[in-house]
């Protein structure tokens, strides 16, 4: 008997808005699986460890350094793919000793996720269930308190790496957006909101329902840089009243 | 002291895949309200109500019956948005008299939601909490076990109601789709990803995460009538490989 691959979501940050479903498997899993960089803990570990159950096996996956290797040449993108074989591998050595392996993924295991890229390697050999958990751009949202879309409204959820002309195109077609990987994109991305029309809408959100946490105009948010992981969210509902 | 409106998320179906905030949150109110049919029974009501304080105030907003009313015509929004103004003025007869409130919401309460008609009616007069939740479409990605997104990936949602070329022209621009309000828009939409090229790609998802609900590739599904609610996935991971 092979253990289960199981992906679970642990949501936004607020330990709180983690599932019960989430809490139930954390309890029952022998093995308890997260992505994190060296030198830095894991984000879900610490959003979802109180639940971990006692003698749990902890099996962090340690991103390899890449900051000398540039994003979109090959050296990269196959010291990452190796990375990931190498992780399934230990994961699948779990599962054939018969143990279950709960896959920590922040947000929603399937929505821009580290889990999947382990799923794709081992759900069709596994028995693997996925547990869905409330996303990133949810908890950014609800923080905010601003209704993201609502009706027949087009959202359209866009990687802040887009070109700036495309970036603005595809801002001026949607009646609400969720940029991500604002990072050091945040300069180009406040220029496609202008250039839409959009700027005045546009909130920005960082580190949403963490501590820390904090939610601004983007128009009024001054230029300093900003991490990668905050979003920028252009509600569809001003434009409806 | 008047009482808090609390938008409680209680996610797709699954009454497992609530969060422990919302939990919480129902534990602790005095008044649940939930949108119904008449004569329906209230989905989010079905998920939650095991979660209802001893003694909580139930208070039902039936939607108005409006079948004989076309949707896009100036007699159907002013009934509508006249129940929303009575709705609201229930629920804040309530918040006057210090009762908390928690408004039910399949899904997250921000996410084309109908709570947000009554958080914008009075979130700028109350004290106002929104629990973030998991969406239907996480429920349902998860539940057929298919990642939906990753890394630069654009993902689009998008009303079935949109003519056919102009869906068929955004589903040939998004690496990943999702398709709200089938019900008798299928014909149309199945046309639409058949123009687009995504249509081998692309699942139907009935009552995702919900007793008795189902997953199919479309292009195998057969051509009867679907439910207002089914949605249409199309993944972005595979155009990846």
């Amino acid at each position: 008997m092979t253990g289960k691959l199981i992906g679970v979501g642990v949501g936004p940050g607020d330990p709180e808005l983690m599932t019960l479903k989430a809490v139930r498997a954390l309890g029952e899993a022998d093995v308890v699986a997260y992505f994190a960089k060296l030198g830095n803990g894991s984000h879900a570990r610490a959003i979802a460890h109180a639940h971990f159950r006692d003698g749990a096996v902890e099996l962090p996956l340690f991103y390899p350094v890449t900051t000398e290797t540039p994003k979109d040449e090959a050296p990269y993108r196959e010291a990452i793919a190796a990375f990931y074989d190498a992780s399934a591998a230990m994961v699948a050595a779990h599962l054939d000793a018969g143990r279950n392996v709960a896959v920590l993924s922040e947000g929603d295991p399937l929505f821009y996720g580290s889990y999947m890229h382990l799923h794709v390697r081992l759900s069709a050999r596994y028995p693997t269930e996925v547990i869905a958990g409330v996303t990133g751009m949810s908890g950014c949202w609800s923080q905010a308190a601003t209704p993201i879309a609502q009706g027949d409204d087009i959202l359209s959820i866009l990687p802040g790496t887009l070109p700036e002309a495309e970036l603005a195109r595809r801002l001026a077609e949607a009646d609400a957006a969720v940029i991500m990987k604002v990072g050091r994109n945040l300069p180009k991305i406040r220029r496609a909101l202008e250039m839409s029309g959009r700027l005045a809408r546009a909130l920005y959100v960082e580190r949403g329902t963490m501590n820390g946490s904090h939610c601004t105009p983007l128009a009024t948010r001054d230029a300093s840089p900003a991490p990668y992981f905050a979003i920028v969210l252009v509600p569809g509902w001003e434009a409806r009243k």
